[in-house]
């Protein structure tokens, strides 16, 4: 099936994906007058009174926005926010079909990392949250980090966390099924933008002590500092005691986890003969991942995962984002902690009950039922006791 | 009916009026890799190879921003973005309802033009039209005028158009029953607000010479010169051409049409006994209007026309804005000009067959069928007649 023949016959039959519909009839001068004016004006009352009472009264409770600039889009790169439009409906429906949330494209016309925050705060009261999508780094830390900041709704850059909490219930149920503690295992990361930055912060969280992360240039190591970027040398306060440099070859000698969240055929089958016994394998580069799956199979991998969804073990953001959301605004969170996202991956990884447990399957399938739920119980409740 | 207690209870049940819903099944992998990636990827080629063909395949060709800082909202006045939000949500409905069209409310957290104008170019991409609405003057003006300038799809604010539209439309059918032609008439506006502005300028195009406009402090005339606002500096060089001075009563006197678009009840017997013959009287404030119909009617009113719709002649936006937009959307106009406003003016008031016209019958009711679509085939027609 040719998928991008397919995709733009459906995109120009149905002109988008889209559609915003009334939850209400509109039949007579009484619907009008209870939907609209004079009746309209009592919710408004209750919530110029308390700004609380928007969750009850409006789509602020069930709404958020799809926010991209179009600088990072899927394998595209940069191209710009109206042509990322088709993308952010795909999100925007992804979060209806598998959260049961309102979500809803925005779509800028500016890359400038102060505009974006500007008129992301601007445009806020409509929405109960914020998924930012496909801004590229370094850009999208700051972006996110501001308007974690200044505003009181979760703010949520999916390509980082998003990507964070899948590829943890992942790695949870390869060890798991391995029999190592995230105590013991060392971790070798490629690629240092949005999503490894996030990776190193999550994998942190969860017990991981030993952890490389390398850039196109190789291992991030002391002896670069005066090149690296802030949230570079951040990522060195984090990972490589050891101080070790050199390539991306050197660093995954004897590791358990691979994680590529890069670029196509970087790795050879010589580098994953060079890990650890037992190595488990992440190659998420979409759509050719760092290595092929039977290659990296042959060459000893003992768990295999990608971002496809023609092999097994299909590590994909739509498991995550639509739970945390839905979770986030039972719960009426302020934020996404690092705590909710820990729960999140335990939760996604609980779906994978221990006697379905193998090598092939380590992930739930996106359309696993309950997942959205199950993620969302977890978010919920972890924000609650936090806060209540 | 107490419509307050309904409106709130219809808000909390279903937390709002508006759900955005996916146009195609998300059933498999086959519809994932189709409306999302790697399919999706093939609609975005095409927009960013031809930003046009956002018209094409996504939900730009009919989608329009409800936009609004809460500043002017109905009788409430200013209550702030997300207090309005209720109200946009309702906007949103009758856009779908009456015109087919997918509006999402966009509340702003700001009041500053500029940071709104920054704001509105900034989300711009996703939508094919931006209505404001329930912006205050004279903020509304330089905002309107800002967009119009520096984006490529329809501004429009309701507020001053769909008003000036609808009121153009009732005194077309008033004045074709009193047999009256619009060269000779005298008009008097009570209110210099975003409306009274708008009807001004419109009616100017329909050919009326002799109009007097009051705000608060009596007739805009030249000897208040050193205190009139620049937008007041350029109604007076629209109106008053005899250099009339004094209250809103010295202007009514001898008027053949009353626009009230300030405030209730400020128009007595005596001033509607004072205006010429057969004098029209539309006394649009709401929910209480400038004068009450029963006692305009007493005192001579020939033709009554209010906002409620609890009585003849409801004078109502809805009328005008959902057609507006199809048809601009439907031309792919780039702007809405005096001329397509012209052609709503006078489509809407021919749905009002010559044999129907009488006093309580000059303007449709607003389930009048194909409203819509009549305006919308006549504002297309207008734009292409003159860009192609």
């Amino acid at each position: 099936m040719d998928y991008y023949e397919e995709s733009l016959k459906m995109h120009r039959l149905h002109q988008g994906k889209l559609e915003v519909m009334s939850k209400i009839q509109l039949k007579n001068k009484e619907d009008l007058s209870t939907a609209y004016t004079p009746g309209v004006a009592q919710p408004c009352v209750e919530i110029m009174a308390d700004p609380d009472d928007a969750y009850k009264y409006s789509i602020k409770a069930n709404t958020v926005a799809v926010i991209s600039d179009g600088s990072a889009v899927l394998g595209m790169g940069n191209i710009g926010g109206l042509a990322s439009l088709p993308v952010m409906e795909g999100k925007a429906i992804l979060f209806k079909e598998f959260g049961g949330i309102d979500a809803f494209p925005i779509c800028l016309d500016t890359q400038n990392a102060e505009e974006i925050i500007e008129t992301v705060k601007n445009i806020a009261p409509t929405f109960g949250g914020i998924n930012l999508e496909d801004i590229s780094a370094p850009r999208c830390f700051k972006i996110e980090k501001r308007l974690r900041e200044e505003l009181d709704i979760p703010v949520f850059h999916d390509d980082q966390h998003g990507t964070a909490v899948v590829v943890s219930a992942a790695a949870i149920n390869a060890f798991k099924l391995i029999g190592k503690e995230f105590k013991d295992i060392s971790v070798v990361i490629a690629g240092a933008g949005a999503a490894g930055n996030a990776i190193v912060k999550m994998f942190v969280n969860l017990g991981i002590k030993d952890i490389i992360i390398c850039d196109s240039k190789g291992i991030i190591s002391t002896d670069r500092l005066s090149e690296l970027s802030e949230d570079k040398i951040e990522l060195l306060e984090l990972t490589n005691k050891g101080n070790l440099k050199g390539s991306l070859s050197d660093a995954m000698k004897g590791r358990d986890l691979f994680i590529g969240v890069s670029g196509p055929d970087i790795v050879t089958d010589g580098m994953v003969r060079s890990m650890a016994k037992d190595p488990v394998v992440f190659a998420m580069s979409n759509p050719e991942p760092e290595i092929k799956p039977l290659r990296a199979l042959g060459a000893g991998a003992k768990v295999m995962g990608t971002g496809r969804s023609d092999f097994p073990n299909q590590i994909n953001n739509v498991l995550v984002f639509p739970g945390i959301f839905k979770g986030a605004l039972r719960a009426k969170a302020k934020h996404i902690t690092e705590e909710m996202k820990v729960a999140a991956a335990y939760a996604l990884a609980s779906l994978v009950e221990p006697e379905e447990l193998n090598t092939e399957y380590v992930i739930p399938n996106v359309f696993h039922p309950g997942v959205a739920d199950t993620i969302a119980d977890a978010v919920a409740k972890t924000w609650e006791d936090e806060n209540m």
